[in-house]
Parts: C-alpha cells; structure tokens; sequence
C-alpha cells in the first residue's frame, strides 16, 4: 500500500542521512506497541501456532506500519530478563489515533474472540518516542 | 555503516514485495531486545532526560541494528496496559551473537555505570522472531 511503502521510503532516508554515523535512532513510526502473552497451556505448541497465526491475521490492519512476532530468545538468563511468556506481538503505528483504529478494528476483535481462550495473561506496553 | 545501509535496502526490498498487502511481518531483524526501566524519581524530568541521553549512546554498538526510545504513551487506559513505566529501550539485533556483543560491549557498561543509580527495577524482554 502506498502509505506503507511511503513509510518505508523515509525510513530509508534516514539512514541515509545517518549512515557512517551510529544506528539509525526513533527513524520506526512512532508508536511501538508490545504485547506479551502468556499461554494457559505453554507447553502446547499447538496453541502457540496458533495464537501466532491468529497474531498475523493483524497485520491485514491499514494502520499497523510494521509488525514482530517472536517467542523467548534464548539470551543469557539474568534476574531481569523475564522469559516466561509465550508470545510476543510488537506492532508499530505511526500515532495514537493508528493504535485506536487497530483497538477497535473488527479484525483484532475477531482475533481476540478467536484466541482469548488460549492465554491465562497478558501485558501490553505502548511506547511513544522520546 | 554498510551493513546497516544494507539492512534498511533489504528492508525496503522486503516492503516493496509484499506492497498492496497486509504490513510486512517480521521484516525488521529477528531479535527485539525491550526494556523497561522505572526511575528511583519517576516525577524527575531531569533524570529521564538523563536517561534518555543514555540510553541513545547505545546504539553507536555496532551491532544494534534499529532502535526506539519512547515513554509510556497515553493510549487507552485497560487492565492489561502497563504504563508505570518510565522509559522504554527498543533495539533490533539480527541474531543473539549481536545481543551478546552489545550486552558485553563497553558502551553499554558505560550506560550501566552512568544511569543504574536512577533505576529502581529494570525489566527485559528479548523476543526472536517466530
């Protein structure tokens, strides 16, 4: 879609912009939105495909600008890492007004009546860039 | 940096192919490295400045490959929304071997050293493409 690729287009700029200088920084959209899931049956590795499939479904959203889906990578255990979860969801937006259309879009409603049954929790972050 | 030119140009590839569908999904490199980081003096303007400051010399480590600084952003209030925050560190590796060099790298030392005595609890989570 053209916003998309337009999106693209000036992050690309930016790291033009930057480039032989450090990592390009704040040049995602705005508005990073992070869910974590915690599954009710974790060991379930079919409940986890499809929680990450249904997850994907929210990626047809006009206002999501960029999307990661992970589960825990298996980086060094410390007392801060919380690795716990089963999913993970990041989704950029460009603004608040994005996140809202995504919160009230018939298709997130759908995804959540499709797959709320499989977590016991979940936390959502939403950053703004600082 | 080449290699980081290379990522966004692979990126924008990415974007292009699946132009006039759903947003690209896990397009960025595969690891997301967030942290949450509550201050000591969560109403400190200064402090958060400080930082803030901080944590953007992270991302001269030559591995990090895309990075989002923000604050808790003032979308709806719900159940699940952890906004008690007070800054969030986004960074993108493309592999744990990335995440590792940074974790030991001097610059990040540096930051620890430089910014601990303004945390109370820090909270990580590192999330690898799934």
């Amino acid at each position: 879609m053209t916003t998309r690729r337009t999106f693209i287009a000036a992050a690309a700029v930016g790291a033009a912009s930057t480039a032989g200088a450090a990592a390009p920084v704040n040049s995602y959209p705005k508005l990073v939105h992070h869910v974590f899931f915690w599954l009710k049956n974790p060991e379930s590795k079919e409940d986890l495909a499809k929680l990450l499939a249904g997850l994907r479904t929210l990626t047809k959203i006009e206002t999501v600008r960029g999307a990661h889906f992970g589960v825990p990578a298996s980086t060094e255990k410390r007392d801060v890492v919380d690795n716990s979860y089963s999913a993970s969801e990041m989704l950029f937006f460009d603004d608040l007004a994005g996140q809202k259309v995504y919160q009230d879009h018939p298709i997130h409603k759908q995804f959540v009546a499709d797959c709320s049954h499989l977590w016991q929790r979940v936390v959502v972050y939403d950053a703004i860039a600082a």
